[in-house]
Order: structure tokens, then sequence, then C-alpha cells
């Protein structure tokens, strides 16, 4: 038997429409429900084998589902929660895959009825495209999905999603979603306001040199290629993820000011230094 | 004719063994010289066919050259200059590859004997790699090499060095040092300087989920690439480029100022708009 009968996938994207793909391939679901609100996007979504079937209404494409996976903005998720939650069936795990926990976990923790349930998920992966023609089945493979169970995540409900993501080629650490919420906010969402932030600031420097972008040159296209990301995505980001971004830019700050110190006062075996132990550790990652 | 009878290359490695490799190529040079410290290095770079000979001692090694190209460090070079200036051929032209430049042109224009010549450049390429086993003949195709003539520059002197990086192919604006400073400054000096700042902080980071770095995944990756970079050549960078440094990190310390104000103060509108501009310029250098 199938880990999951019928799933529910809200937002038929990157993120839900990899997952789907994947838990098919691997024969751990039965059927897949793709929920939505643009119908082009779903019919395509069935056209390609990413779904059996599609539902506009979230309220009605929930029906009969033994797990949902809400894969829509941060910000949307309690809503999307909030509207479906009356509609579960008994004993239904209702996920996601935002970005930010703390914000998403406690506003659907007391949205769930008695014998339904949430647990936060947050999947490590992407790529800069988006679409359910952008996703495809080894999304998830040989990447991260931080689970964050809370002391009222019901031990089975989170075994199956943490079983689930396994079976997508994911490792599955937990953390609680504060914890999470600083890790992210240090690894991912520190480094994408320090780009927009550079973008935006070489755009509005003085161009001595007339168009400055213009003398960009490899480094500098690799090292802003985040700043391309979705506005809209790291608009809810920011705001739903406040205090821990706050806390990593001002952190990051701090260094920033040291590096002008070394190079206001010339410290040649200070900014060596500095640069060294940055490659050391950068290296050791690749 | 070829349009440089003896070309000396003072430091081969990436940059200067490339330029010998295609200068070389395309048949515009006749004889090329290597000189540098190490033996082994140079004498790879005559098996590989970079170079016709070699010479550790540099007075000796630019002795009847019409053109010198010095590619060592930013900081050595004029000292490099002041060693061989007494022993330049008459009509001999001395360019280098520096990538800061009014330190570079201050320092070395002084230097030249009457009827030799300095003329300020900096080919904008590069790779991670290093040594002349990683030079090609194609880095130069299709980049941008900023030639930095000033008013002394002699303008036939200025003309020879614009060809050969024509040759090379590249493209080749001319600016005045300082503003060629200001500009790589803030395309290249300054992404440098955030992103050591930003591994350097990551790292420092209190660790809430363990070794933080283990999480990152690819844009991480991506985003911090140039943290990579040679400390010693960025100490350098830093150590000459002060001024032009100082004051795009003040710029972009700004900017990232009012990012914080957006998100502290949760103006999603205004988020929104940060990161769309950002996304817009980021989009159309692609």
């Amino acid at each position: 038997m199938a880990l999951i009968n019928k799933l529910a996938v809200i937002g038929v994207g990157l993120i839900g429409g990899s997952l789907a793909r994947v838990l098919r391939e691997k024969g751990a679901v039965s059927r897949v429900v793709g929920i939505g609100r643009g119908e082009a996007n779903l019919r395509r979504g069935v056209e390609l084998g990413v779904l059996d079937g599609y539902c506009l209404d979230a309220r009605e494409g929930v029906a009969g589902a033994d797990l949902v996976f809400v894969a829509t903005p941060v910000c949307s998720i309690p809503a999307v929660v909030a509207e479906i939650a009356p509609y579960l069936a008994p004993g239904c795990v209702v996920t996601d895959g935002g970005s930010v926990k703390e914000f998403v976990v406690d506003a659907c923790e007391p949205l769930m009825p008695e014998g339904t349930f949430f647990v936060g998920g947050h999947p490590i992966a992407g790529t800069e495209h988006s679409g359910v023609e952008a996703s495809f089945a080894e999304l998830y493979q040989g990447k991260r999905c931080i689970v964050t169970p809370t002391k009222r995540t019901d031990p089975a409900a989170l075994a199956k999603v943490v079983e689930l993501w396994q079976i997508a080629g994911s490792s599955v650490p937990l953390m609680d979603p504060a914890q999470h919420d600083r890790v992210v906010a240090a690894i991912s969402h520190l480094p994408h306001m320090v780009a927009y932030s550079l973008v935006n600031a070489v755009d509005g420097y003085d161009r001595p040199g007339g168009d400055l972008l213009s003398f960009s040159a490899g480094g500098f296209r690799d090292f802003t290629r985040i700043a391309s990301s979705d506005p809209v995505m790291w608009r809810d980001i920011a705001l739903t993820n406040r205090d821990a971004i706050l806390e990593t830019m001002d952190f990051f700050s701090g260094y920033l000011e040291r590096l002008r110190t070394l190079v206001e006062t010339g410290d040649g075996g200070g900014l060596e230094s500095f640069f060294k132990n940055s490659k050391q550790k950068r290296d050791a990652i690749l």
C-alpha cells in the first residue's frame, strides 16, 4: 500500500510540483490532486503527468486527502490552512514548504480540528525557475528538508512527514521553528538581503564610468544571482522572519564595520587574515 | 611584421601567460621571454609553448624588449618597474595588469626614462585558478580591458597597448586611473569585501543549529564563491584602493541600512519595490 492514498498539493509550482513528481515516481502516493487559482497551470500539471486531477476550490480539493502539502507563499499559508481546516478528513496531515517556520507553525497549529495534524517543513532546495513546468522529480535528491515539530506535534504525523521527505531523497533534520528561522536567516535570508542591497547600491552609485553594471564580469553576476529572486516571496520572508533577519543583519554589519576599519587603517596583516579565514571557511563547504 | 618584436612578461601566471598565448597565436609577437622568481614555473611555460625562453633576472630579461607586460601583484608593480627602468630599450612600452590603477600609474610614470613609456591597463578577466598551467589564449575574448592614460601618456604608446588588447579579443574602454578605481571598487572590490564579511559573519554567528555552514545550499555557495579569492591579492587591492573602497562600502552600508528600516517597520510595499528594483537591474545584466 502506498504511504499516501490521496495527496492534495495547494500551489502547484516548482516546490509543490516536484514533490508530487517524486512521490508518484517512487510509488508513495496513489492519487495527486492539484489545487490553485490558475486553471491553465493546473491543466498543464495534468498534461505533464504531475497531477491526476485538479480543483479550483481548496475546500473541495482536500476532501478525503490523507496528506495536504501547502506550497504557497509564506504569508498566505495561515489563510489557506484556515480555509481548508473544516473540510479535512479525520487523520489528515497538513504540511507546508514555507521558508519561515515560527510564523507558519504558530498560526496553523491552533487552526487544526481535533484528529487532524499540522507539521511544518522547509525543503532547502530550489532553482531560479518557477511554475509546474520547472518542476522535476530530482529537485530534493541529496538536499535537506528541515522539519519543525513542536511540543504539540503528533508523533505519527511527524513520522509520516519525515518519511515522505526521505522518499523524496532528502535528509530530514528536526529543529524547533524558532531555531530553524535563525539558521535560515543566517544562511539564506541574510545573503539575500545583502545581495539585494549590493545590486541597488551599485546601481545607485554615481556612475563615474557611465553605466557601471555594464562593466561587471562573471564574478559580479554569480555573486548577485540571488538578487534576481522573486520580490514577493522575499517580501513575505522579510515580513515574517523579521527578528531573526534583523539580528543577522546587525551581526553582518559588525563584521563589515571591522573590515572597514582594517581598510581605513591600512592594516595589511589584519586584512590578509580576515580574507584568509573567509576563504578557509568557504573552501570547506565546496 | 609583428606588432611586437620582443615581449617580456614579468609574472607568468594566468594573466601574463594568457596574454602571451593569444599574442603568439595571432602572430602579433615574434618572441616572448618570461621573467619571474619561480624557475619551475618558467620552465613549464616554455614546455607549454607559452614562452620562447625565460630569465630569472628582470633587468636582463627586458633587454631589447619593445613591450613589457608586468603581471605581478599590485603592490609589487612600482618596485618591479623601478628595477627594470634603467635597462629598457629606447621606445619600449611598459604596461601592467594590476586591479588598481591610480596607485600603479602615479608611482610608475615618474620612473620611466626619457623615450620609454608607461601605460596602465586592467584586463577584467580571470578564473579562480592561477599559474601558467591555468592560462589559455581565449581568456580575454569578449572581455574588457580598461586602459588608463593620463595627460602624460604618449599617444603612440597608448595606441600600441590598446591594439594588443584588441588583438587579445577585448574591447578597450579608456578611463583616467582614479575613475577606473571607482568603477572597479563598485563592481568588483565592494562585492569582494561584502562576500568576505558575509562568510566570516555566518561562520561567527552563534550556530543555533550546530554547524551553520553545513546547512547552506547552492545559492549560498554561488553567492560566496568570490570569498575564496586569493587573500594576498585582495590585501594588496584593499591597501592600494583604500579611498574608493571605503566610499563604496559606506554607500553600500547606506542601502543596507535602508533595507534594515524596511524590515524593522514591516513595510511590505517598500520591501517589494526594493527587491523588485534589484531584480530588474540584475536581470538586465544577464
